[in-house]
């Protein structure tokens, strides 16, 4: 069990068309760590501040999650405020305040860097450059980012492109970072920048996943209640990733497609009620019951 | 081989990030009874004026489409204006040229009220209705529509769609007919006003099939070239009921998966030229062909 998670844990202010939550917790490491714990025992590495709850802290334990990387430093966790729309795809983030996250510059401790997949989660570029160069040798590299970097860092995310096997990113971003519209032709341009996968995700509309010859469809689960949308994307990455570093098979494409319905499944919990509760009654069982509903789903 | 299909047959003026037309054949009716000559041969009722080119009636013959449904009279034929944008799901009409389909009402011939698949493309829902009540004991009943009607003529679309078996229909019609802003709960609220089958649309990201117990989900193909998105919705429809009109089933649900599959296998072609101009060339081992590509696309 050898899957690293670098991202935020944080405080989400959220309102949804189903209601509204006052600083609960989430962050991209938070939802990703947690997914990945159905399959194996990630390592988390992020940073909150002294405000942040001991209870979440006790979970991530309880689920097998390594959090020796979680540093706590005094100050206040980083808080993040969002309303989403009647899509759920449409998403406006009101105040982002990195607090504690600001000077976010971890170490990573020796059985850390020994990690056979590591996962960047959404931060600075430079930051996810750094981090990789303390990695030694890990077998498969994953990343996602945003429109924020893609603008403002065009350069170091780039390189940090070069470096990676996996790329995780939505369509907008695709479409932005390879400047093309053709979401097919952007993603083929990416590939040639570095990934040998890159997962596109498209929210309720699924996610594609395109290989230097292959292309992978799958659906996004069919939700009737849509609670809160946030996290969809990370929990993706930790079903996904959680799956690879379980069977230790990191380039087969038949366990790569495997890893993406896990991916989608993963995100379909996620959304299904406030944060990260969904996560907090969800069994290995659920999982793969709606597994098989995915393959029923698409079978023709 | 019994499929009526009933709607426009036009002119098109098309601008596209590929290019501009002027003027070229489309129409619903058009583009549903081209991708259904594939797998049977459909009988087409509309109207053109006396400037619709004899080459495409022609056209038509030599795919075994039935035209004697096909009134010219005199004046101009129905003349639509668009524009895409880079998303191909984005379309703003430019203009709307009724011209002869002002005054279309038509009477179905008696071979015609004898189909056992009648399609109502988009038109008129009172058009609608006044055509089924023509049609003697189909065995299948199919529309479409648009938001013009379903903000205009809520009332008589309603009665409509009591009488059919299939509605095809976008995401955006889907929700704004239903009143309901999530897309799955928005088709089993329509489910419950007469279909049985509901194929929601969503352009590039492929469609949602729903029954009362069942949900299926067709990716598009990831096409590089979206040259002109025009009448890949009614492609769909013409995939789609051209199969079960050949297998002569029309409530098996593997076969409506099936049919779904040839729907946007259909779509797919269409939209990889301007116009019709892809059909002129395509055979049905090239459908074959890109059906098993859509079973490669979604098996894990």
């Amino acid at each position: 069990m050898s899957l690293v998670i670098v991202g935020s844990v944080a405080f989400d202010t959220l309102e949804t068309p189903h209601g509204r939550r006052e600083k609960i917790v989430g962050g991209s490491c938070t939802y990703c760590s947690l997914a990945a714990s159905f399959f194996t025992q990630p390592k988390i590495v992020a940073v909150v501040g002294e405000d942040f709850p001991e209870e979440t802290i006790e979970l991530f334990k309880s689920r097998g999650i390594d959090v020796r990387g979680l540093e706590i430093q005094s100050g206040k966790t980083f808080h993040w405020e969002a309303l989403y729309g009647d899509d759920p795809n449409q998403r406006t983030t009101i105040k982002t305040e990195l607090n504690v996250f600001e000077n976010f510059s971890p170490q990573l401790s020796p059985d850390y860097t020994k990690a056979e997949i590591v996962f960047l989660a959404n931060i600075d570029p430079d930051l996810q450059g750094d981090i990789l160069s303390q990695a030694k040798h890990p077998k498969l590299v994953a990343m996602d980012t945003m429109n924020l970097w893609i603008k403002t860092k065009p350069a170091p995310l780039l390189r940090v492109l070069e470096e990676v096997n996996v790329y995780f990113a939505n369509d907008e971003e695709i479409k932005m970072l390879a400047k093309e519209p053709n979401l097919i032709k952007a993603g083929k341009k990416l590939l040639e920048r570095g990934p040998s996968i890159i997962v596109i995700k498209k929210g309720e509309h699924g996610a594609l996943v395109l290989g230097k010859d292959s292309i992978f469809g799958v659906l996004a689960y069919p939700c009737e209640k849509v609670i809160d949308p946030t996290g969809a994307g990370d929990s993706f990455a930790g079903g996904f990733l959680g799956y690879l570093d379980k069977i230790k098979t990191f380039d087969d494409e038949g366990e790569i497609r495997k890893a993406s319905v896990y991916g989608s499944v993963l995100a379909s919990f996620a959304i299904e009620d406030f944060g990260i509760n969904r996560f907090k009654s969800l069994s290995l069982e659920d999982i793969e019951k709606r597994f098989s509903q995915f393959k029923k789903l698409v079978s023709f």
